[in-house]
This record gives C-alpha cells, structure tokens and sequence, in this order.
C-alpha cells in the first residue's frame, strides 16, 4: 500500500509519500516482529505557486504537478488535510479551492480519498490533539527513520497525515 | 464577444452563456442605434450532481461538463460568482471547491476570468444590491428578450453575473 498525504493551499500544496512494506520471511516471524508496523517514505516535498501569477493558473499548477506524482509513486490512497475551522473565510477559500483540484486530480486517477484535520492527524501521529508542530515532526522522523526532521512545515504535514491513515488503517 | 456566467456549487452548478451582437450596418448608425446594447442568450443551464457519489466524483462530473460547455459556445470570457461571506463554513467548502475544478477549466482553455459577488451583480442588473431573486429574473428576461423567466435559480444567477460583467464593461 502507498499513500500520499496532502496538505492543500494555492501558495503552497505539500505532499509525502510513504509505503507499506510487507515483511519478506512470513512463515519465520515471532511475536515482535508480528507487530512492528514496517513502512518507509518514498519522498516529500512541496507544489508552490507564486502570488503574481493569476489563481486559475496557480490552480491549474497544482493540479498538473499533482497528476505527475501520482504517475510516479501511484499511490492507492490519497489522504487529505480537510478544514472545519479556520480564523476567517479569506483563508478557507484558497484553501478549498486548491483541494477542488486535488480531489479532481484524484477522481481523474481513481484513487480513493480519505480526509483529516490536522487535530485528528496531530491525534494520531503523537497522541495529542494540540501537539507542536516540532513534537509532530520528531515523531514522523522518528516513525519514518529519517536522517533529519521533514521540513518545510506543508511537507512534514503530509507526510503527518498521510502516517495517521496509515497508523489509523493498521488495526 | 461571448461571456459564460458561472454560479459555482458541488450539487448544482447553474450556467448561462450570453453573446454581444455587433450591428451590421455600422456606417448608418444614429444617436440612438449608438446607445443601444445588443446581445443575445445562447444558452443557459445547470450541472447537477448527486449527494450519494463521492466528492471528487462530483467535482469531476462539473469540471468534465464545464469544459464540454466551453467547447460548444468558446466563450472569450468567464464570469464567476465568488464568495465573500457565508453563513457557515460548510457551505464555503465545497462552493470553494466548485471554483477550484470551475478555475482550472478556464485554465485549461485559456480564458480570462472576472469574479462579482451576488450583491455586485445585483447592483449592476437592477440598481439595487438587495434585489429579489424575482426582480432580477424579470430584469434579465426583460434585457434578453427572453419568452420566459429564466429558471432554475442558480441558472438565472449564472446569466445575472455574465449580464453585470457585460453591462459594466459596456463604457
């Protein structure tokens, strides 16, 4: 299984990706390696736009970029970061208009689409609803065993949510 | 000149498509010929789709349609309804996410878009932001010459907001 985490915005959409990978020697595995969750990142990174460049275009950016990662990692999940509160209605409508043309880009590939927000991901990822951004990043670091913390702040956050399906789907 | 008006939403999307008519006989213009707006309604409409298919679904079906709509009328211009208030975000959503897959068709076929909100339009058709849907309708059939009073709603809205864009520009 591959999923890719989004974190939608028309300045800057971050995305990662990580793989579940299935152990090799199935018939040979005792208790603990039984419930080790083993899985790794395939990549991260960030889809920006510039500001002087009119919305259609920057969306039409995002949505053109978006079907190339799909066409190289294709992933069979694709987790987004969803909005149920935002401090005013200016920042909601980039916001969701950049998830218009993720979610069509998905649609376009038939990839299924699950969505959290960032308090579930936060939840799920380290236990706390209202953890820093820094404690997020240690523990996808962490989970993901890479060399440094995943920067910038919209790449750490995809490859947050994209963890907590995967954590969330384990059971 | 071809203006499509467009009133985004995730379960309907209402469009109507009005044309500029350039007098024939241009030499033998009067004061009054001078003064005279001429244009006419190609077509108007909804793209509706269903609550028991899945969001990027839906967005895809009125990206697909859309972009079938631009084929048949090339329109030279957009006019979208935007949003600058709302009563509650959940309406914003999926209205922003209507615009997002609505932007990148005008993307996608090079269009430029001009963006009113109901009240601007409003003001622009009958004089009065706070107009009833009713007194616009009558306003627009008035001005199209149409046989009936254009329905549904979001249908008549979409050839109000491509009907302000004419109207303001018209100087």
């Amino acid at each position: 299984m591959i999923i890719i985490g989004i974190d939608p915005g028309t300045a800057s959409t971050g995305y990662g990706i990580i793989e579940k990978i299935v152990p090799r020697h199935r018939g040979n595995k005792n208790k603990e390696q039984k419930n080790i969750n083993l899985f790794r990142c395939l990549g991260y990174g960030l889809i920006k736009t510039t500001p002087a460049v009119p919305t259609p275009e920057r969306l039409k950016k995002i949505h053109q970029e978006l079907l190339k990662i799909l066409k190289t990692f294709k992933p069979t999940v694709l987790v987004m970061e969803s909005i149920y509160f935002f401090k005013n209605l200016k920042t909601a409508i980039p916001v969701s208009q950049a998830q218009g043309v993720i979610l069509l880009a998905a649609a376009k590939k038939k990839i299924p689409v699950f969505q959290y927000t960032p308090l579930q991901a936060k939840a799920i990822v380290t236990g706390y609803g209202r953890a820093e951004k820094k404690t997020v990043q240690k523990k996808i670091k962490s989970l993901l065993k890479l060399k440094e913390l995943p920067k910038p702040d919209d790449a750490a956050d995809a490859l947050a949510i994209a963890m907590a399906h995967f954590l969330l789907k384990k059971g």
